[in-house]
């Protein structure tokens, strides 16, 4: 049994999704007393997270007065791949003021990653994106323990290993920081503002280099006991498959991620099996899952097969993670949503034939909304909820 | 973020687990101001759900009186199997007035067997274990819709699908009434007061005629969209296995469960593989699973194969649970869990080999403490909450 979160967090998240709301509206939309939402409003823009707005249309007798997120509020957005580095800079409102893309090395350490996140932060700051933060949220590329702000073994994060990420970051930037796994923070962005808007209860599933999970339950990120929730790339999927990077057998990612598909698609390729992937190894020099999509797209056979295969492997795996956590929608991201909608009815197909009929009857399938930008939306998401809890 | 519950049901959840309490341990316990705590005990007292219980030992200065649950509380637990009816009538510190159990069949459908179980409760109020009941919990072997109080496409139930369950019970019996999945409650049992002792995160997999799987997340039981989260005996271990019941190819379920395990014990003594089992079959006409646990213990060796074999199906679908759930405890209940430490043994030796180390770095993988109490306690876990939410 659940109670009501905090007056002050819900009313500066309703701001943060709605804009501008009459003193009326918030009262009625809240359900408070309308002198507690007065007196809560005044404190709040005291403290400089609301601000007026001017006045509200009329709902007939005497107006009632705009009251909007400050304008000021500042928030910081990070997500760390692999193999780049995603960075946003926000207004209260989760929209983009500045914006830095760029590749990088997540096996260079937290040292140079980090120092060169706070650089492209110094640069957005010079941009006049901001004068100060007000949070920063950041997602990186593996297990962390959420409550201390470190990722915890990290297995392609080298030198990572419970690295204090939260506290440098609060103490190079000068405000409260939060930590969390890649694929949490798509999940968070998702659901904050993408197809699964609002749903409690969804799989985001990440198909990318490697392969993994956001957990979204009772409305709330699941995270596990040691913050490995939605490790989902290790599943084993065929006892006789191949040797994956983690030593196992036939698990999910090293049948099919970026890097399998890659490596299927050269064979193909050298193989003479795929005319559409010899032309274009013969051009580059090299193939990859854009390939196979690019081939899909021209009717290769081989492409579609390849991508095919792989999303009935991937729908194997779903079919048993429905059947144990009867989600209510299953979202697909990553680089390899790229293979668009082959991928997407073979996993519905599997989906749909293994689970119980009563967990698959209403359940959508259905590609990333966000796409590429998820992560930073869910890092900002995140950012901005740190941000508002200091309101208290 | 969560907020606390109400504090009436603190204080009687506490007194339930507790026993006589002093009001100023109360206070202390519940981290409430005292005069608040004073009043609301008066209100529970007068509403009939507490009493006092005389003075408390002396902690300095004047003594404390204390506070016990009303002893004329009376909790109904029943436990509906596929093939059995568990009853038992508690009292509020949960503790069995009157229990009673007997072979019936699901089948028969809601209206009988709803009957009996009415039938059983009057016996126990005949035999003075009651006058009335405050609640009553009970648990169906099929998926159910917790927020409506109805068994939901319930594939082994006929003529249960959306049958009132919670309306009959109430009207019959004239109290609050709780349905939840058999396996729910089992693990709500085994966490009130079993191996899972106030342990927030795991997975309690029954091993009988089906299999299934309780799910405890951040301390409270999930049920999924649908109420059929935790139905992994669905779950495809081998795509080349056997057909199962469900109609679909190389389930969990149809390579090891009750049912499967002595089919394959009925082959093994035919067959004349196993000197046990085949005397077992020539003395009785038939071979069960218990016959199988009894070979293993005296060292038959296609006994302790079946298990072992059974155990790392079991393990296989544990695995991949593990790495997507990353639980902090794993218990194995039902019929099978009598096969005891080979199968243990198996299945740990899987989920260790195969899931993430992070996740299995502290795991473990344990029997029920209750057996095959498990069940009634937990519906008369459910029932108790029920009744205490009636004080507010």
């Amino acid at each position: 049994m659940r109670t009501l979160e905090p007056p002050h967090l819900r009313l500066l998240r309703l701001l943060r999704d709605q804009g501008a709301v009459s003193r009326a509206e918030l009262a009625d939309r809240l359900e408070m007393p309308r002198p507690r939402l007065l007196a809560e409003v005044e404190r709040l823009v005291g403290a400089g997270y609301a601000a007026e707005a001017g006045l509200a249309a009329s709902r007939g007798g005497r107006r009632s007065t705009l009251v909007e997120l400050s304008p000021k509020l500042r928030l910081g957005a990070v997500d760390l791949g692999v193999t780049s580095i995603d960075i946003e800079v926000t207004n209260g409102r989760l929209e983009p003021l500045a914006a830095y893309s760029e590749p990088a090395d997540i096996r260079q350490g937290p040292k140079a990653i980090l120092h060169r996140v706070t650089e492209l932060l110094a640069k957005a700051k010079v941009d006049g994106a901001y004068e100060r933060l007000d949070a920063i949220g950041i997602g990186v590329p593996g297990p962390v323990s959420f409550r201390d702000g470190v990722p915890v073994s990290p297995p392609i994060m080298p030198g990572w290993d419970r690295f204090p990420v939260r506290e440098l970051l609060t103490r190079e930037l000068g405000c409260p920081a939060v930590v969390d796994n890649d694929v949490n923070i798509m999940a968070v962005g998702e659901r904050h503002g993408g197809v699964a808007h609002s749903v409690d209860d969804f799989l985001y599933v990440k198909i990318g280099t490697g392969i993994g999970c956001g957990i979204y339950l009772s409305g709330e990120v699941y995270r596990g006991t040691d913050g490995c929730a939605g490790d989902i790339g290790h599943i084993q999927v065929d006892t006789h498959g191949p040797v994956c990077s983690c030593g196992n057998v036939g698990c999910l990612e090293a049948l099919f991620s970026g890097a399998a598909l890659a490596k299927d698609a050269l064979a193909a390729a050298r193989s003479g099996g795929s005319p559409a992937l010899a032309e274009r190894l013969a051009n580059a020099g090299t193939v990859t899952a854009r390939d196979v999509a690019q081939g899909a797209m021209e009717g290769d056979v081989t492409c579609i097969r390849l991508i095919r295969d792989g999303g009935r492997q991937v729908g194997a795996v779903l079919a048993g993670l429905v059947s144990f956590a009867n989600p209510s929608m299953i979202v697909i991201g990553g680089g390899l949503a790229q293979l668009g909608h082959i991928l997407l009815a073979e996993i519905r197909s599997v989906v749909y034939r293994r689970s119980l009929p009563l967990a698959t009857g209403n359940l959508p399938v259905v590609l990333s909304e966000l796409g590429p930008r998820a992560g930073v939306a869910g890092a900002a998401v995140l950012a901005s909820d740190l941000a508002f809890e200091q309101a208290s």
